[in-house]
């Protein structure tokens, strides 16, 4: 199982524990530095990846990076992988594109979405995948029969009656994502390129995880993973734009 | 893997299809024709039980023949189970005993529950286990992160603030439930003894799979289940008073 990119990716921390669940070989393959994707031809000849794998994870946009994948790469990497490739979009409202033209062309490659994230129902837990019919039938064979609750399934169900209101949302947590960004860069900050609706940043001056402390400290709740890949940054989640302004003053104030 | 009793039980018909989809080796074990458990005896001597099965599932009250088995009966039996031994105690709160003592005894005895029966939550898919922590533990680690909804979560404990109104409820579905019984009997029906929210009834004069027709054409949906040792009754589920004397008034005019 290649689960792309955990632990060593980084990515989305349960991949790992489930494929371990289920006794299951892993395969992590490491993002560049930058948390892209390295190059196919790289994969290829440096064997980081099993092409052979039975199931294949790829976050996009991914977690913590926040960087998703341009769909042109991921078509590459699914035209050359053998097995189910599942292509987890849970942040794709955030981002520039999404990937639903693989799933209806290739048909090994699934879609799975939430409606924990964009449209904040995580209390819920309602999500789907998209697929070849053949593929998802196999699916529904073994899934949990009563695996989803029913006022869940309705209020998701309310949300695409209310499309316009969520997508109003998103372009506002976009402008103010990348705000943000622009505003932590000015103070020094290295801003990772983000198709989510949090940051991942490399802050200035203290370590990471005093960061972590400072802003604690001043009633910022942000995240910080002990991971090697990522212990030097901090994820920030996008609020509203005067929390983030918040953040800003906050930030200016500790670095002075 | 004892599904105690499936398919040929008859009981819960999930449990073999569960069993299926994890490829387990099945050993469902027949009730007797009432639908009480064979003699502990008779399954020694018979070889009709594994007692080294990993896993035995024992419904209790059972679906549908409505019997609950008595404590005493089922602790002869976890004395001697190996293995993990859950006993499905959805119908529990229309019954005159439950096993949570055997749950607290025996580390390997799990009992469990569910709020979709007698709190009405159907809709809202929340269950839980009763056993030894080290069970539980396991169990835990293992179980998916995200498995209850949390709207669900706060629906069943407010059911637990409220006990004494299911409580009056459950007094008055006994009583309907014995009432209907009575009735039924008076009519020819043979109506086996009930620690559920349903009737398992043998009509008389039809065919059951008629019964079933006639009724609902009448407007009144009753279950009728092919399989051979069940295909001549119908369960009937047990609803308001007024509901259930309607029923009675239907069956006496289809007899007439």
């Amino acid at each position: 199982m290649n689960c792309w990119p955990c632990p060593r990716g980084p990515s989305y921390s349960l991949y790992p524990v489930l494929a371990a669940i289920q006794g299951a070989a892993q395969n992590p393959v490491p993002l560049n530095p930058d948390f892209s994707l390295p190059a196919l031809k790289e994969l290829k000849q440096g064997k980081l990846w099993d092409f052979e794998a039975a199931l294949t994870f790829i976050t996009t946009p991914n977690a913590p990076g926040g960087r998703g994948y341009g769909t042109a790469e991921l078509e590459g990497l699914c035209r050359l992988i053998k097995g189910v490739v599942v292509l987890d979009e849970a942040y794709v409202d955030f981002a520039r594109e999404h990937a639903l033209p693989l799933a209806l062309k290739h048909p090994q490659v699934i879609v799975s979405r939430t409606f924990s994230k964009a449209y904040s129902l995580c209390f819920q837990r309602v999500g789907y995948f998209v697929g070849h019919p053949e593929l998802i039938g196999a699916l529904h064979k073994i899934r949990d029969s009563y695996n989803v609750n029913g006022l869940g399934q309705v209020a998701a169900e309310a949300t695409l009656d209310d499309l316009p209101y969520y997508q109003d949302n998103f372009k506002t947590l976009i402008a103010t994502r990348e705000e943000t960004g622009a505003q932590l860069e000015r103070l020094g900050f290295r801003v990772f390129p983000s198709q989510t609706n949090f940051l991942l940043v490399r802050p200035p001056q203290f370590p990471a995880q005093d960061w972590l402390e400072k802003l604690r400290k001043r009633k910022i709740l942000v995240r910080w993973f002990s991971a090697p890949e990522v212990h030097t940054a901090l994820r920030i989640t996008i609020g509203t734009a005067a929390e983030m302004e918040r953040l800003v003053k906050v930030a200016k104030a500790i670095l002075r």
